[in-house]
């Protein structure tokens, strides 16, 4: 589990720095700006996660995860620099990067003993913080925000299964896959038939 | 005093997170987003004061204060979903948030060893964060910036009186209370009679 | 080296205090409204970087550089109101506030154990994170970001520099000097003769 885990989470690192990148580059940013942006969205939530935990940060105790996100971030500049991507292509790698992320974000706060309701929110604060800096940074609406395309209720729910699944007996490793599975499922499925919930209908 | 303490900041915590919910319901968010608020509004002042305290989140270590969060902000949205509320109404629950939350974390920063003026900054940021994460969350300008209304100089000098009153041998109790109903008298007058406070008049 | 630090760090508080309060002022911020932004410039980068580091925050351990950034905002505050300023005025103490902030960052990491890589990004935030907190209260497009007058690369070029110099032979102390001599060139060159980094040319 611990070297899955690993893996996860580089990859994880790997795919938002990506995520951070095609959005940064919609608003003509120097390459230093898009490489800040695309590690605020790699490193974000992870170091958020270990600030609440008091757990010393990824990226400062393995610089791997910190060469990773600058490498990718680096080489995505400069492999689509130029080319015209479609706005909503970053909308899949972004949901993969949220399920890698939640999950990696859940066991890891279980691990450090956070009961079981705080680790789900821990998980979900994994997932959803790099890519709310990158909105902000980018000066959008976060996608976690006001759209009711299920964002933060995937992650939760999916982080939700995989603690549930494990109580019931799953194994760790086919918990995480299962929850992974579903929040994927649940963000493109959400997107494709804009399934929403209930909303609050006051007006102004 | 720990209990009152106990009690007095889990009624923070639901009275912030009901502001997080009416403003939050204004903006036309879906259930989760409305919880997202609800919870980073009640959660959020707290949290920032442990994590610069280096003290374990208050929230990670005592669920209580989550489940509060979370059914509280459950229950206001089915309460009022659809009503039309008048939009200055959550001024008044927010003023008691800011005043509790103001006291808590004072006495938390003064049983934490932090010097008095670090202590009554640490109070203020408390009372004063969880609405400026609501405020941003929401896209609209923080209440305790701009208009002169005596939001962050109500919670320093509340934070400072319940300090100043214990120095003069006032008990922690009726230094407390002393210190949240200035607060709370400090901010309803500045409403009411729009008292403010001296303003750089430098101009664009 | 401990002792220079020291100033190094107590100038930096009051220089980015005095930016802070030039900024705010042009927003008809009253009093406390600015003292909370002069406050959050002079004391934001440091505090990133001290909960990064699961270091004690350095103004709660001594409250010296709270009373600097509160007495400097204060007097700025009454000294500069009323009076009319040209706007980019506070370009030359933000170079100044950055470099001091930046080599004083990098340094405290390594203190700390981080790897080199992390220690000049734990600069590049402690020089940065200041200058964000006063755009976004100010509710500006943060300086860092997508003008390309290389604010962050000077940042991060300084802070290697500052690494590089020292593996190289060079005492700490000549290392902090040519680093931030480098960042100030860098800025003031940079807005002189607007020179920049290849930006993504992608459009909307």
């Amino acid at each position: 589990m611990d070297l899955l885990l690993y893996w996860i989470g580089l990859t994880a690192v790997a795919v938002n720095a990506l995520t951070g990148v095609l959005d940064a580059g919609r608003k003509r940013m120097d390459l230093v700006g898009v490489i800040m942006v695309g590690s605020a969205t790699a490193l974000g939530g992870g170091t958020v996660r270990d600030v609440l935990l008091d757990r010393t940060v990824f990226w400062i105790s393995d610089p791997t995860y910190l060469v990773v996100a600058l490498a990718t971030t680096a080489a995505v500049f400069f492999a689509v620099r130029g080319l015209r991507l479609p706005p909503r292509l970053f909308l899949i790698p972004d949901a993969i990067g949220l399920a890698l992320f939640t999950i990696v974000g859940t066991q890891i706060a279980l691990e450090w003993q956070a009961p079981w309701l705080a680790a789900s929110l821990l998980g979900v604060i994994t997932g959803v913080v790099g890519g709310v800096l990158r909105d902000v940074l980018c000066n959008e609406v976060p996608l976690v925000f006001v759209r009711g395309e299920l964002y933060a209720s995937a992650a939760w729910a999916g982080a939700l299964a995989f603690i549930g699944l494990q109580a019931l007996g799953m194994s760790a490793v086919a918990a995480a896959w299962t929850g992974m599975a579903a929040i994927v499922a649940a963000r493109l499925l959400a997107m494709a038939f804009r399934i929403t919930l209930p909303t609050y209908s006051e007006r102004e």
